[in-house]
């Protein structure tokens, strides 16, 4: 019986790179069963649904879900903004404790990235807390005197989970060097509680070298001297911006994968690229599989399926063919994959 | 009778580059009366005080501070992290109202940046309150069910005081555009305040163009297209990240200066290079003291001294001379300024 796998193509091209993510997967050996989910914004615009109940449970039942893209052409104005990233993605994130979003970064060829330098690392960030909680609240809305309030709520669960993580994480790797970015001297709360559950951590990893960035000194450093990262470990906000930024100063957006993880396994993990729907470019196979067959390695890595995903990565250690279409792209891969080429 | 300017040479190479943009300011032949303020790291061992009440309303009753820079020697244990940025810096912001940050960024030469791109943009940072308020608190501190929450407050006054500054500001711009950034789909609160506000003031801007960018596009935009951006306007957190980020993708941190203003002019604005200490190169005469120049040319600027102020500006449009040292590139363009070059 193979991995049961839910399959979100989702929106845009979602469908596309997927498709040449399980041609891939395929080329492996790995079998896995997938059973294609409809969500996204037709989906919404066609039924009014955004995620409903019965569907969560479907994909509760699965081993792990493998997402594409989700969200509406850029300009439409039919799908309130929002809408789907509230109703759909962070509520899957929420719903299945998907706690851990893990992104490698790792420049193939940095002679045509923007920023030009070497780079090689994983961005572990905090994905069900934080500024993303929802708290917050309105007095006098709408008036002259209006206050919006907007919390971020951080549990000492939430983030010595996460960290632990990273901190295995950073063990597994030979440089074994985590990096913990906030906005410490600011966010005195928060600052405070990821300051003192790094340390405690710490203690326990005396192998793993750690240090401490505030996350506008990362920025620079993430654009002038990436190279020097290997585990970062941070905060959902701050997460979300800094893997944006690792993309563009990597490879580039195409090639960020994500993996957002169950690590107790209480449900299915979540896979997708980091990337877009990109509706522009939907029917003209160019969109780049990349990111989408990296995403779905990281989920045969979670599967157990350690050799076969590490064939994938070896397989995508070089960039695609000059102009190659997705399918061409697709199929690049499968060959590598294949013919063993690690 | 000059302007009377607070300076607060500050820490390590703060009072070196304050030095030669005195020397600039002088050569535009505005007169200045300066009179020194110890503040900083040293002063707080000295002292054990960071800023005391007497010397707040000392400074108070100046037009303009200057400030080098502010710091611990890196490794220091001595002052303890936030301290200074809290009691200090931050409190000057807060005190004196200094709701803008202005922070302009302009290649001078692309090809020695790290990403070699073309831009010239201003970021206008919302500066007294959102995530930097200090709301928060912790449940259960040190324990397993600790929770710390961390709160951003947003008001209408303090939004559209800060959005109303930067259309101005994008309307006295060749391109008239202005941009707005936030995280709108997660931060639905301080999000929905801020578009609001937003459009509300556009209204009154017809001239003026609009664009909003969430927090983590901008990031990948300000790394491979920063040329787009014209003016852009933000939250006090995603504007701290937002400009060291500029920094680092135009002409780097050494050519970053700042201006935390106080428009309504209800008392002195503070103008400040976004560097830091660098106690690692006091007395080395190599600190790059073009961001402390630029910094003291907004402040002529805004003491009405206008042609004053586009001499400076002028002056700065070339790179300092190679491995010229502090002294010498304050020298460059004190000459500069007083030979006209523009
Ligand atoms: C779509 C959006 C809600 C999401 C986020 O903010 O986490 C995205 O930017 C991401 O990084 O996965
Ligand atoms: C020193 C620190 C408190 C400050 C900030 O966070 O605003 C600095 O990073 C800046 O950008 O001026």
């Amino acid at each position: 019986m193979g991995h049961r796998v839910a399959v979100i193509g989702g929106d845009g091209i979602g469908p596309e790179v997927i498709r040449e993510a399980l041609k891939v997967v395929e080329a492996t050996g790995v079998v896995l069963e997938t059973r294609a989910v409809e969500l996204g914004a037709a989906h919404y615009l066609a039924t009014g649904e955004v995620l409903d109940d019965a569907t969560l449970e479907f994909l509760r039942s699965h081993d792990a879900i493998l997402l594409g893209a989700i969200g509406p052409a850029i300009g439409s104005t039919e799908v309130p903004p929002g809408v789907l990233e509230r109703g759909l993605l962070l509520r899957l994130r929420f719903e299945l404790d998907l706690y851990v979003n893990e992104r490698p970064f790792r420049t193939i060829d940095p002679s045509v990235t923007v920023t030009r330098r070497e780079a090689d690392f994983v961005v572990i960030r905090e994905n069900t807390e934080g500024p993303y909680a929802g708290e917050g609240g309105f007095l006098y809305r709408g008036t002259a005197h209006e206050v919006a309030q907007q919390g971020s709520l951080n549990t000492r669960h939430g983030v010595e989970r996460v960290v632990r993580y990273a901190f295995e994480r950073a063990r597994s790797r030979p440089r074994k060097h985590l990096t913990l970015v906030h906005k410490t001297n600011v966010l005195t709360y928060a600052g405070d509680l990821w300051s003192r559950t790094f340390a405690e951590v710490a203690a326990e990893y005396p192998d793993v070298m750690t240090a401490y960035n505030h996350v506008d000194a990362a920025s620079i450093y993430l654009v002038e001297d990436p190279g020097r990262y290997d585990v970062i470990v941070t905060d959902n906000l701050f997460g979300d911006i800094l893997t944006d930024l690792a993309a563009a100063v990597t490879q580039g957006i195409g090639y960020a994968a994500s993996a957002n993880l169950n690590p107790a396994r209480t449900g299915p993990s979540l896979f997708e690229p980091v990337h877009g729907a990109a509706h522009d470019r939907v029917g003209t196979n160019t969109a780049n599989p990349w990111a989408a067959i990296r995403s779905a390695g990281a989920m045969l890595e979670f599967l157990g399926e350690h050799e076969a995903a590490s064939r994938i990565e070896a397989a995508l250690s070089v960039l695609p063919p000059p102009s190659a279409t997705t399918t061409q792209i697709g199929d690049f891969y499968a060959e590598r994959v294949r013919h063993g080429d690690r």
